[in-house]
C-alpha cells in the first residue's frame, strides 16, 4: 500500500513484519524509550491493550508486530500525531487490531470504560513544567513536558482502564522514581518488576521500565540491567535484538 | 590491647586502622551488607550518627575509621550481640567516639532526643516473618527476620532521630524496594539517592543502598551499578577496595 506523506514527513523501517512508520523530526520522533518499553511489556495472547499518549502510534504498532495481543488503542491529545499514527496504522494494514483514539489523557475515564484493558502503557513526558526550557514546538513540548498531563493523571488514567489484576508498563526517567512508586500505590498499582537501563555498565541509569499489577501483593523482582552501549556506537546484543536490526 | 574471648567467638580484622572485630559464628557475623553500606554512607566531619540495630558494631566501627565523624551510637537489643560490640569498641580504643546502648529501635525515640543525629544507619532484617523459615537461634532470626522490629518500625526511630535535612542511610533487599520507598515517604523521608548491587553484571541484583533526606524535595539519583564479582571468586576492584584489602 502506498501512502501520501504531508510536507516535512519521512517514513521509518521498524524491523518487525516489514512495519513502517510516519514521522515528522520537526514535530517528535520516537526514542529508544519506546522500543525498550515494546520490549518489556507482556502482552498475551487475546489480550486488549491501551496505549497513553500514543504520539504516532509507535508503542502500539510496535506491540501489534511482537505479541498476540488481541486490540490495540492508541490515545493521543495532537491532532497532527493522531494523524500521523492513523496513517501509519493503514499504510501496515492493521486497522483491524490498532486504532487510534483522538483525546486527552485526563479524560480517559470517560472515553473508555473501566477496567476494559488487559494492559495500559506509556511513554509519558519526563519532565513537569519545572524541569528545564520548553521547546518552542508545542507538539515536541507536549512529548517533553507535563503540559498537557502530569505523572498523577497518566497513573490515575491508566488505574481507570485496566482490570484488576491487569497490567500498567511505564518508562519514565529515573530521577523521578520514589515520586512513581508513590503515585502508583496511591492508586493501587503495585510495582511488581523494574529494570534500570544503564547507558553503559559504569554509568548512571537513564531510563527506567516499571511494571505495576492493579491490586498486586506488595514484593517486586528488579531484574538485571539493560546496557545499551558495550563500547560507543555499538550496541549490545540485547538492544540489537530489541531493534530488530 | 589484649582482650578476653568468649567461648565460640573469634576476632576479625577489618583492614581499616587495624581495627578488628569480635564475632560469634553461631551467632551473627556481619555480611556484604554492612561493609556496603559503610562505603555508601556520608558522614562530614563533625556529625553525629546513630545506627538502629547495630549487631557486634560493624558499621560505626567502620564508619569511625572511614569518616571524620565526631560520635557514633550503635542501638542493639541483644544482649549477647551489644556485649560483644562494646568489648570491640574497648579493644580498637574508640570508646570516645564510640558508644553502644542495649535497647530497642522501637523505643528509639525516648532514648535518644529527637533530631538528635545528623545521620542516621540500618542494616536491619530482610525478611517479614512470612519470608521462609525462622533461624532456630534467637539472635541469628533477628538479625534475618522481622522479630523484635519491623521495616516500619525502623524507618519511624530514623525518622524521629534524624535532624531536619539529615540523611538516613539503610540497605535491603530490591524485591521490598516499593514499600522501603512508600514507607520513607509516609516519614518524611526524601529518597534521594540509591545504588543497586549486582553479584554479576547480568544477574538481578540482590541489594539495594539508599540515601533519604528528611524533608528533602523528590528529586533521586539512581547511581551506577556496584557489582561484586568480575568472574567468579574475583571481586571487582570497587569491592576490593571498599573490603581495603
Amino acid at each position: 500500500m502506498e501512502i501520501e506523506l504531508k510536507e516535512g514527513e519521512r517514513l521509518d523501517d521498524l524491523h518487525r513484519n516489514g512495519f513502517r512508520i510516519i514521522q515528522n523530526e520537526k514535530l517528535f520522533c520516537f526514542g529508544m524509550d519506546a522500543v525498550l518499553l515494546s520490549g518489556f511489556a507482556r502482552v498475551k495472547e487475546g489480550e486488549r491493550v491501551l496505549d497513553l499518549g500514543t504520539g504516532t502510534g509507535i508503542i502500539p504498532i510496535l506491540l501489534a508486530a511482537k505479541t498476540k495481543g488481541e486490540a490495540f488503542v492508541g490515545l493521543e491529545i495532537s491532532r497532527r500525531s493522531a494523524d500521523m499514527a492513523e496513517r501509519s496504522v493503514a499504510l501496515n494494514g492493521i486497522q483491524e487490531r490498532v486504532s487510534i483514539v483522538l483525546g486527552d489523557i485526563k479524560k480517559a475515564g470517560e472515553l473508555f470504560a473501566p477496567a476494559s484493558f488487559d494492559v495500559v502503557t506509556s511513554n509519558p513526558p519526563y519532565m513537569t513544567q519545572s524541569h528545564g526550557l520548553l521547546n518552542p514546538d508545542p507538539d515536541k513540548a507536549a512529548a517533553r513536558h507535563e503540559i498537557f498531563c502530569t505523572l498523577e493523571d497518566v497513573i490515575a488514567a491508566a488505574a481507570r482502564t485496566v482490570r484488576p489484576g491487569g497490567r500498567f508498563y511505564m518508562v519514565h526517567r529515573p530521577f523521578r522514581l520514589a515520586e512513581i512508586i508513590r503515585l502508583l500505590s496511591d492508586y493501587r498499582l503495585e510495582p511488581k518488576r523494574m529494570r534500570l537501563v544503564y547507558p553503559y555498565a559504569d554509568r548512571e541509569p537513564n531510563m527506567v521500565l516499571l511494571e505495576a499489577v492493579r491490586g498486586g501483593r506488595p514484593r517486586m523482582t528488579v531484574e538485571k540491567p539493560l546496557i545499551v552501549y558495550e563500547a560507543p556506537g555499538n550496541y549490545t546484543d540485547e538492544i540489537v535484538e530489541l531493534y530488530g536490526y
